[in-house]
């Protein structure tokens, strides 16, 4: 039974990770006899984002603890998590990915990157174990290879502004519909757009099934 | 096209809507072609739950803000949705279903009932529109329909306690495994227990994508 690993990054598409995404990945993953270790980093959240409004809110919350919500609890600290422990990880998207995991949201190819999450991404390329990178996570992970200079190929969908910015990383970016994956055999990398251009769950459902079991399928 | 009412009590398990089980109650009616309307009591959630230790947090959240989140803010406020409105109802669950549409998980028999929520299922029963009710719900559903004396026929697993509560509210507690569902073809009412036996996710999707199809089919 393969162990795979889900990084989080809060619980809500404006502010930490997309919901639909993370759950969906979770079943996927479930239904294919997995088993799932969900961790995210234990720190505050760069924003807190009324989902209603989409107007910020003027509080704090930490990324770990809201993440629990979605994990039913059982979640780790990313910290204590290294590629000992996983064959494979998976991050989904949501605008924490590139505000909490790494503030691309905000800079561009100039931003910054968690130190855990730049050094498990790195354990698991150098281990040869798959990553799977959905939505907006894709630019993340642009982020924590830049230092490589591996040019991988990744997709977050046909958005050119974000492309571009992912090229300037490194990364050669790859069209791709949200029914589809794109993989980089050579380093074990899958990415999907998901909610980068999904206009209903079912679409993003599509391209997220297939990225897992590609995923399982390289481990 | 039908479209069907999707009703959240807040976003994680322990204080709101239990978020695996609406994200899988959402696939599976936007794969059946349903259109979906969120929607949640515009109220305060009766407790904020650390989800990573399981403390309260002494802070105040809004259960249609946070409710927000699993519908990437497209909801209603419960309060401005009749029955006119939708074709079926769903209520998944969660401890909010318990805490914030109602409190039988304070009180037991013994609960109120948020007004608004009462309102819309004696809408949809009258009107012979499908309810479906998943995890905890069916003991917010007996109350709601408890005036009526109808004598429904719901699940909530095998929990004797909760079936105990139940039956003091007039239902008639069936007993049903986690990935089947009960149905009252009477009041087209459908419930199946999802996290109240799930051991793992797919247990409970199980059990929930047979709801959503039963629930359209009694359209």
């Amino acid at each position: 039974m393969p162990k795979v690993g889900i990084c989080l990054s809060g619980c809500g598409v404006n502010d930490g990770s997309e919901i639909h995404e993370s759950v969906i990945t979770l079943l996927a993953l479930d239904r294919a006899g997995a088993e799932i270790l969900f961790m995210a980093p234990n720190i505050a959240q760069t924003k807190v984002v009324n989902h209603l409004t989409g107007e910020l809110m003027n509080e704090s919350r930490n990324v770990l603890v809201e993440s629990a919500r979605i994990a039913r609890g059982k979640i780790s600290d990313l910290a204590n998590v290294s590629a000992r422990d996983i064959d494979a990880l998976i991050f989904p998207g949501g605008f924490g990915a590139a505000l909490n995991l790494c503030d691309f949201g905000l800079k561009g190819a100039d931003c910054d990157i968690n130190p855990e999450v730049e050094r498990l991404i790195k354990e698991m390329i150098t281990a040869r174990k798959p990553v799977g990178v959905i939505c907006i996570a894709p630019a993340m992970l642009s982020r924590a290879l830049k230092d490589l200079n591996l040019k991988p190929e990744l997709t977050v969908g046909n958005d050119p502004g974000t492309a571009g910015q992912m090229d300037r990383l490194g990364t050669v970016h790859v069209e791709c519909p949200v029914q589809e994956f794109v993989v980089d055999e050579r380093y074990k990398i899958v990415s999907t757009p998901a909610y980068m251009l999904a206009g209903r769950v079912s679409e993003a459902a599509e391209g997220i099934e297939k990225l897992v079991q590609k995923v399982l399928a390289l481990i």
